[in-house]
């Protein structure tokens, strides 16, 4: 019974708060009037109040309410009782350090698997992988586990970039990390590129967007997906 | 009794592995006759031998021998005799989780604090900090614990790298993230560009190498430090 958009990103270049995703958005959410907001993930340190005005104000276009989930006094309440759940991006770590604090991994992966709408952008889709090991944040906080929700079957890394085939950094690129990764670990890693999204209904996760993805397999070249393709047989 | 190398990089680009900082490493090692080499970082995944051979190549032109630390039976001893060390690049999380795992923090710590000469590029540089939570790495491995050797009262950020004015790429640029980190911490962090490294002598801290260096202190606007400049006062 799940219903979620895993998204690379909140924002294109040049275009406004998840404005690119909006009309999506409203077919998604079309039988939804308010939304819990997720705002753990801080970006730039923002604050939760501040972080849940910018959710408001994008969704406020598509006529939904949002609340931040931080103004309950019991967010575990919260979460079972949503109609929908929106959880931003910002970092992993501080997001991921800040669900496990609450309590909150086993309740949210109830409530998405039993059918609550979940839309997640950037570290919000990090933790709908497997584990958050595919992150690209830096880890500012250490968190109790690297275990995410585990709602599809692999990892997500957001952000996915191409190498910079003119650049003179040293620094790994995005590709050799994420190998480096497959000594370590055997699931698959699926790169979003921004402007991508896995929707996952029920058993299905088709990816959306204009671009293809870069899916990495354990002991396999890494390998392109088209817009529209099934990616329910990884695993 | 300090006496420590803190590079950003092993390599810079078109150029010979160590081969920048080589001068500097002969005088640094001048009385070393054998260095102990510790391979966990695992560019690449690569084997821990394969990754000794690279560094005894280098090495071996400024007449030092080199033996990985992997092949000792016991290797806390082996750190305890050594008369220098290095510890090359790679994966951050992967190398501190084998450090805690094989139990070699403290020893460490007390054999480079009691003056066994120390060299660490990259990853090897990032554990001489406080903590690794400003590595530029993908957490592809749970660590014990994300505390470091602190060998300097502040963290390292090596590789560092100015923003790209030109990208629409809307992952966070590196200031951006160490911004972030000190949202939920305190103490400083210094980002080391590639070609720059510092050198610790005692109680002084110097920034070596042709370029400025970047210092994020909590609550103050960063600022440029040049080279040869004393970062003593840091904390």
């Amino acid at each position: 019974m799940k219903n979620i958009i895993i998204a690379s990103t909140s924002t294109l270049h040049g275009s406004g708060y998840l404005e690119y995703i909006l009309e999506d958005l409203e077919f998604f959410f079309k039988d939804v009037k308010e939304i819990i907001f997720i705002p753990y993930a801080r970006p730039g340190g923002i604050s939760h109040d501040e972080y849940t005005e910018k959710a408001k104000e994008a969704f406020s276009k598509i006529n939904i309410s949002v609340t931040g989930l931080h103004t309950f006094d019991n967010p575990n309440k919260a979460i079972k009782n949503a109609e929908g759940i929106f959880v931003g991006g910002g970092n992993t770590f501080v997001l991921t350090n800040q669900l496990y604090k609450n309590n909150l991994i086993d309740v949210l992966k109830k409530a998405i698997n039993n059918g609550t709408r979940y839309i997640g952008t950037s570290a919000g889709s990090n933790i709908c992988g497997l584990t958050i090991k595919n992150t690209n944040d830096m880890p500012i906080i250490y968190p109790p586990s690297f275990n995410a929700l585990a709602l599809v079957p692999f990892n997500i890394n957001p952000h996915y970039l191409d190498p910079d085939l003119n650049s003179k950094h040293m620094g790994e690129t995005r590709e050799t990390r994420i190998k480096e990764f497959h000594h370590f670990n055997t699931h698959p890693v699926v790169g979003l590129r921004e402007g991508s999204w896995l929707y996952v209904k029920d058993d299905s996760i088709t990816l959306k967007g204009a671009l293809t993805a870069r899916v990495f397999e354990y002991n396999k070249q890494p390998y392109e997906v088209e817009p529209n393709t099934e990616l329910n047989t990884l695993k």
